[in-house]
């Protein structure tokens, strides 16, 4: 397996936080990162079409605009406000030229699972055809059990694939995300019949920490934690999946540190642990 | 179905952490509660036989103690370490006249999770014939994925089922802990295959909040989550399980407060919300 050198590498701008969507492109760049994976909470200060023109100054490649969905609401009126809201980003991710929008599908406490995992799929049945149309792929990304609660009916990549063939659109696919999807039994196995069925769209690195302390702001760095990340990522290339790997690390002890500092650890883990 | 009055529980003695197992004892029985799950930390304090004294004095039912297992290591002493302690621990259920002995299967960072489930197998089998002798189940409880990382490598009902074919002793079955495993898909169609199997053992109750702030210890008295507890009791009773349902709810936010007002509001919120 060829090593993850920093041209291979793309970086959400929410693993470095701190620093504005300028910032960050200017130093990876600099560090020869090969792409970035612009959050909305950085591109809204500065409006998507300056954003894009920062974006492609730094000639840096864009792999996926984060993020949409949240499709899980029991009130329709908020259920088509996402929608809505959705498809607007998909505009913007066009602008971007990012090549995806990752799809956080959403659940509440309200709306049981099955009903929720419902309103996903209602929810991307009525904005795939816009994506298709502005050329942006939907990358629909199951997260952890953890978030089951709040954030995710979408749990598994075997619950994502069901999703995605009940939908049927060709716009649709899978972000497979190590932290969330590390555990699942028959990893290997989903994620060759994502490979097969031309839904595997995105690989995103980072750890998951024995000694977690926060659900959602404590993942670690690469090698820091327990996920048998270069592992997956053979089974993801063996797949088909030659894009860049996304980097995607929310960790108020890493922020907390020089940003820059953050960076070279981040170039160094994706070296040795990824 | 019949509502969760007091004799139809059981408590577990982490669950009013603070109290020493005597003062549990003596305080469900008072409030009517059906029965008692030790935790060692419980026992080990005042001994085996001493415990059983205080159990069947208070004239409560001890359907699991708790608990056996931690069968994954690297190292191959220590895992025939966990198989001579969780041997030990059956004779203790004896002594306690408990039905089961919990099971948490284990997991360990530095070993990967299909060998993981593996050791889990081998110990369980290493320990079942015993089980029998002493006429103490096995329950095999499934862990939520957070715990992947150290404490489970079975993390769902499919995989905890899967886990009984492989060893394929009567002495086996598995305890469902809604916690665990609300969110797992299919997840009646599991419960109901644990009935025909005849590995039904245990229900567990508690809940999961949306805003759990600690991966452990904040785990939500009944109704406080996002749980569907009774829809789950009710497969867990439509599968042929009659058995008191086993209150453990770890929280340090409800440890802290009076465990007599504690355990008012067990009694309530099993009456209402599950």
């Amino acid at each position: 397996m060829k090593p993850l050198t920093p041209d291979r590498l793309a970086i959400h701008t929410q693993t470095t936080k701190p620093w504005t969507l300028a910032e960050a492109c200017a130093a990876y760049a600099a560090a020869g990162i090969g792409g970035v994976c612009p959050w909305v909470e950085h591109v809204e200060p500065v409006g998507v079409r300056q954003a894009a023109r920062i974006i492609a100054d730094a000639g840096l490649g864009v792999p996926s605009y984060v993020r949409g969905g949240f499709f899980v609401h029991p009130d329709a009126e908020r259920r088509k406000q996402a929608i809505v809201r959705t498809r607007s980003l998909l505009d913007d991710a066009a602008v971007l030229s990012a090549e995806m929008l990752v799809i956080v599908p959403g659940a509440c406490p309200e709306v049981g699972l099955d009903d929720a995992r419902t309103m996903v799929a209602e929810g991307l049945a009525a904005v795939a055809q816009h994506a298709a149309e502005v050329g942006v792929k939907l990358a629909l990304e199951p997260l952890h059990p953890m978030y089951a609660a709040d954030r995710s009916c979408i749990n598994t990549v075997a619950i994502a694939r069901a999703v995605c063939d009940r939908v049927g659109h060709p716009a649709l696919g899978v972000a497979v995300d190590v932290y969330h999807v590390w555990w699942e039994p028959g990893l290997a196995e989903q994620i060759a019949s994502l490979g097969r069925e031309g839904r595997l769209l995105a690989l995103h690195i980072c750890d998951f920490k024995a000694e977690t302390t926060h659900l959602l702001l404590d993942r670690g760095l690469m090698g820091e934690g327990v996920i048998p990340i270069r592992e997956i990522r053979g089974a993801v290339e063996a797949a088909g999946f030659c894009g860049l790997a996304e980097v995607e690390i929310f960790s108020e002890r890493w922020w907390a540190t020089d940003q820059m500092a953050f960076l070279r650890e981040i170039v160094k883990a994706a070296a040795t642990s990824a």
